[in-house]
């Protein structure tokens, strides 16, 4: 019973912040570090691998859309060159910082709308694992299991890691509810942590229609971006340790 | 008797284009790469450094101010830690995708403001040299001789090599003519290439002031973003090589 | 018979150029400034509003994504609230720019992967028009006839002007052939000079499929990011004028 | 005896927040609206304006540098037709977002770095005073009663506004103690609500060498962006209240 708990980090640009890095990195195993096209300015970045080498917290690429005005949260239609490049850029940017902070890029989680659409889109899924085989086919792909980007990453002989959200509504075919939908996102901590327990020890998950659902996951995400959500972060953490679960990073 | 001759290439963003990239790479030996921040897109990144790899031809990482719409030729009074992390990431950057291109970055040239700045200010200067220092202590930076930023490698141990300029007028000093002063800039191709052999032959130049200056440089830096200016490097590699000048990478 | 001839400009970048202004200020009626979001900065946009004013070429915001890396060119799925003041922000710009110049902005054209969005996309198309209405509402939109855009101005009481390109193929049902189909664009300057005389004239043009096939247009657009485009618009401008056309702004 | 009130709002971009924009429009008269180059992205600008439409409060642009990363503190050697167009670019976007609001862009504030650029720099302040100018004459700019940018202003036709600083130490000659300089910023709420009367009042405030130096000043400028900032400004606007000075924007 292991599993790592994985959040996005270095999300501020410049002066402005979001989230409590520092609270996060004493609860989570993974940083998924943001590359400087949805966030992260280099000295963000360069603090927040340094944090992360302190605390012998694993650090990823968490690459994205060119889009600071959007935060990487609106969809782009780019040609597979593009996004295969812009990725190799900031996996390169990112590892080689952390390498100079003594760490270095352990795996690759796409951010907001690239995550959603490589996640279903074959063409934008393979630009991203080219990237990635490209730089270091050893580094996994941290994703939702069975999407199409584990799919392409299999394909081309780069590993994949699979995320469950323990604050989210899973269906009874065992996806996520849509946000748009009410009670697709679960506030009440015992509640999460209950679930991430669930999650970590029997691979399974209450779904929002009443029967269980298997959710195999090797990491869970957590989110850091309110006071509330690390609050959250850190029930979710405590639950886990006193059910036995042990915390380490996958990567 | 050995010179290299650099050039600045992958100076495009995304649909826009400046200078004739390959015709560069057939007369030079070192190909200063932009890095994103006053230009080079990461697809244009990527295809200058295969092209360079394809070629034999040396990769140095073009690190400048994040200032695209003034192509990094304004001075920025950035505070030491940012420059710092700036000029990592971009260095970084480059390369890794010339890494997943089978090349690598040998050395690092600072671009048009920031060049200015460091052979003269200290404190960018160090945080320059920092950048390198943490990334790959052992890559050497390409400015002027005597520049403080080759002071400030001297320093830190980072090596360092000296460029000069075929087509800039020198003073008695052995300085630069400044660019706003009548003659600074040479564009007679024969002359220019008469200056580069006695350079890289005798380590001399004729002054504007009459007398001869020594010169000393283990490189000479060619334009290539006009026409005229390809005609003209092709001038001065046909010079060196006539005169038995072996061109040869520093790195 | 009166038609208007409209081109993109002012589409360069800082140190960045696109095409030739200048020649295509003689050869237009109708100028598509580009506002800054995927090309033009303000020392561009106030240069070709000054020399758009000069010629007496009436000036158009060319609102676009914000995307200087993709050039507009790619999709991307902004909230309305977002597109609408990014849109309004553009045209309140440069038509504060071209009054300065002892201009204004006469007309609003979206560019690149806007403008196809906002013919298809009925959220997108009333965000933009939205926020003309808010800006002027007296300002008309200028893309394709029957498209969703104009149809979504027109229940917004923001008027419209039809366009159409002269070196395209349309298909027997009147819409334009893909980019991707073999023979979209024609190239052949005195196809296209006479292709558009019977636009303008006839309102009619002859489809890819054979027929003829109606074409209402107020406006025809050319293109001038290469020399040859040059003189392709210059072939249509000099062929409607020997048809008897009159060459006038619609705005 | 009147006074103004100003503070620096709508300094977000786009998912990051700065400083309480709501508690500060309930404050000050007037509001330096950023205008997209250092803060601001369209939606902030737009909100913002409407919401100090609502409030009666009135719309200063707070023009600067183009530089997100650097918030705009960081000074640029920008040339005066750069310069002279990114602030006339700036200037006309807010204005025209402030009038599709209902209201309109009533003085020019420079910002962060530019600010103390153009208070000691003859050409880069000519450059700002071109911009309004070019714009609209009879826009007063906003900045330290003395400065070069009021002589260049003054010079040209153009007004100008002088403001004051309540929780700003000032020398016995009358101008502020560097920010580096201990006791340079006053953090107590009584002692910069009685120093904000005294300059109202009498046009007089103790100097940190001790005699009173006369202050000049229309407006004040208050803080927001952080929370003990709100109740700074907060108790400023009461204590002037409580003094019987009149708060009521110069423009």
């Amino acid at each position: 019973m292991v599993i790592d708990l994985n959040a996005d980090l270095g999300e501020g640009f410049g002066i402005w912040r979001l989230g409590d890095d520092l609270a996060l990195l004493d609860i989570v195993t993974s940083a998924n570090v943001a590359c400087g096209f949805h966030a992260g300015d280099p000295v963000t970045i360069r603090r927040t691998c340094a944090a992360a080498v302190d605390r012998g917290v694993t650090i990823g690429a968490q690459v994205s859309y060119r889009d600071l005005a959007g935060f990487g949260r609106r969809e782009m239609d780019l040609e597979p060159e593009e996004l295969c490049a812009e990725v190799l850029y900031q996996l390169a940017a990112v590892d080689g910082i952390a390498r100079a902070m003594g760490g270095r890029v352990s795996y690759v989680k796409p951010h907001g709308a690239l995550y959603n659409r490589v996640c279903r889109d074959h063409e934008q899924a393979m630009a991203l694992v080219d990237a990635v085989a490209d730089y270091d086919p050893s580094l996994p792909v941290l994703t939702l299991p069975g999407s199409v980007v584990h799919e392409a990453a299999a394909a081309s002989g780069v590993p994949t890691v699979s995320e469950a959200f323990a604050d989210r509504a899973y269906t009874a075919a065992g996806a996520l509810v849509s946000r748009r939908a009410p009670g697709a996102v679960i506030h009440d901590a015992r509640t999460v942590s209950e679930r991430a327990v669930r999650m970590a020890r029997e691979g399974r998950v209450t779904s929002a229609d009443g029967p269980d659902v298997p959710v195999t996951a090797r990491s869970i995400c957590v989110h850091g971006d309110t006071p509330g959500a690390v609050g959250l972060a850190r029930a979710v953490r405590d639950g886990l340790l006193e059910a036995g679960v042990v915390l380490q990073a996958f990567a």
